[in-house]
């Protein structure tokens, strides 16, 4: 089962929200319940939320009262801008919309538009595995027998279309024979990795640990911990990395214990238009998030308590090791790099 | 109402476990279940277990059937060994249990070792709200109008027997008219921060917001907070700094961003006897506190996963700009400053 599929006419998705206590499948036959679909977290992960938006256009297409050409591409830019909005921090949201429009435009006719525009986005989420195992193979190169791994959030399957990204990586290794071990941070607010990560980890058998985030330094600091691998969200030209808050602290600390730091992205991650982090806008997302756990059975926050809750923050490039794609590992100068990785498959 | 406090013959605690769903006050007379209280945090704190521990021993004297002095002494270090070993990172509890053995040791008779322990326990406890009113008086110093400060766990009224050591010295800056604003760290696993700092900065109406531990980072980095003050456990002797576990990360990235980054604690939890703080003990916790916690009413965390649950870290000297105590700021190099400060009232 993918994380986001095409199923009878309509979108498919597991509801990531449910896991691990429930594996429910959630059927979409418009495009605006996608968007909210992709706001609610139903599905995250910015490879999975762009594959979601990729089905979210072609169901836009279908649902189009229009027929002449012109009123088609203008009912399927109204679409795009909808799913771009949904999520500002993922630049895969924007990448995906822009290539099934792109799709549309190359198309001659509206009749054969929405045809054109499902094998689009069913090409989308199939390349999206294909480019997973290839970064696999190009960050697994990174990981040696009997390391141990620190991982934040959730980038396996469920954040990808399947396999994923650093998971992915980490995956690969494991297949490769090598003997990893992964500490798992839980991932507050939302325990990405303590309802995702721990559950795809158990299901592939492969060992790990669960910490609370603030954990993460003891281990680094008493050489517990090998290799520090994440995902990300948007990486601009100088390889600054947008990723799920808390990544820019290990990132800081990693360094400072001489451990390599890797972000583990497609290419359509990675966003040249934008010069520096500083420009990635930040998600804020509801205090809720913070406040609706319980601890021991109680409340775990007073009433009427103000919080802050921004979804990402960014790390700067100068702590960054690598950057690992389907295309290679770019390394620093990343405004060099990552320019000749997005021109060459596998070729830097 | 203090932390701890002696009520009618017996121990009294409010129970932390409970707020801030529920303010519980619980009677102690027997000291074993003092210990009990101590390793299940119904109350925690350095300052405010060491006070615990002092009370601990009263309570033993007045329990113990020896009617001759050296057997009452023997009782008493069986009670102050179970009392240390209740928890070993904070090393006030021994501290505050060689203060009552040496009280003890100091009486000539049997007959007069009770009354002798609770007036020293009692002023144990007088003496550490004394104590961190000077506390905040010197680090108030540190803390300039308009300030934000980034807050770890708890080190308030409950942490200690009342007013606080790093939150006390945030109380001082509020009461004489500084603006200040508490950014708090919640302080997973067993989130402090979020149960009881936020509860004790409503009730008094000191402004702060709360958010997960990961944002802390994205916070330092966009200039949002000018400095950080915790508590600890433990000092060692060159400054190196037991406290709550993610302290470690935050030092390191407060350093990264040129914030400084104050420990504030009373010199009785600062130990010369250790050179470093690779020579403190990290207490293991149990899983359930990773565990046991809900996400949106639905468990958070698969069943059967291998958790590791360090309570404290290590903070090495390097990432530390001062530490306040009750008799002013010592600063590097430490194990120069920390012994004069530990000899001279006021006087450094």
């Amino acid at each position: 089962m993918r994380s986001v599929e095409w199923h009878d006419a309509k979108v498919r998705m597991i509801d990531q929200r449910l896991l691990p206590a429930e594996f429910r499948l959630v059927d979409y036959d418009d495009y605006r319940d996608v968007v909210q679909a992709i706001r609610a977290m139903v599905i995250r992960g910015a490879p999975a939320i762009g594959a979601a938006a990729g089905f979210g256009m072609a169901l836009a297409a279908r649902q189009s009262q229009s027929h002449d050409r012109d009123s088609l591409l203008a009912d399927l830019r109204v679409a795009g801008d909808a799913l771009c909005a949904a999520r500002p921090t993922a630049v895969n949201l924007s990448w995906a919309v822009a290539r099934l429009l792109r799709r549309a435009e190359a198309e001659p006719d509206a009749a054969t538009i929405p045809g054109a525009l499902l094998a689009e986005a069913q090409a989308l989420a199939d390349e999206d595995v294909e480019i997973n195992k290839r970064l696999g193979a190009h960050g697994a190169a990174l990981i040696r027998d009997g390391d141990t791994i620190l991982h934040h959030c959730n980038t396996g399957a469920l954040a990808t279309v399947d396999y994923g990204t650093a998971l992915g990586v980490i995956r690969t290794a494991h297949e490769q024979g090598k003997q990893v071990h992964v500490l798992v941070d839980e991932t507050r607010p939302r325990l990405q990795g303590a309802r995702l990560t721990a559950w795809e980890l158990q299901q592939e058998s492969i060992p790990f640990t669960l910490i609370a985030d603030n954990a993460a330094g003891h281990f680094m600091r008493t050489g517990q911990v090998d290799i520090v691998m994440v995902g990300a969200d948007r990486v601009a030209a100088n390889g600054d990395v947008a990723n799920k808050i808390g990544t820019y602290k290990l990132a800081v600390v990693a360094q400072a214990n001489g451990i390599p730091f890797y972000p583990c992205v497609p290419t359509s991650t990675v966003d040249l238009s934008l010069p520096t982090g500083d420009d990635i806008s930040i998600e804020e997302r509801e205090a809720e998030e913070v406040t609706g756990i319980t601890y021991q059975g109680r409340p775990a926050v007073p009433e009427g308590v103000e919080v802050a809750n921004p979804a990402f923050d960014v790390t700067p490039h100068q702590y960054v090791t690598g950057i690992v794609t389907e295309n290679g590992i770019a390394y620093p100068p990343f405004d060099v790099s990552l320019r000749r990785i997005m021109e060459h498959d596998d070729g830097i």
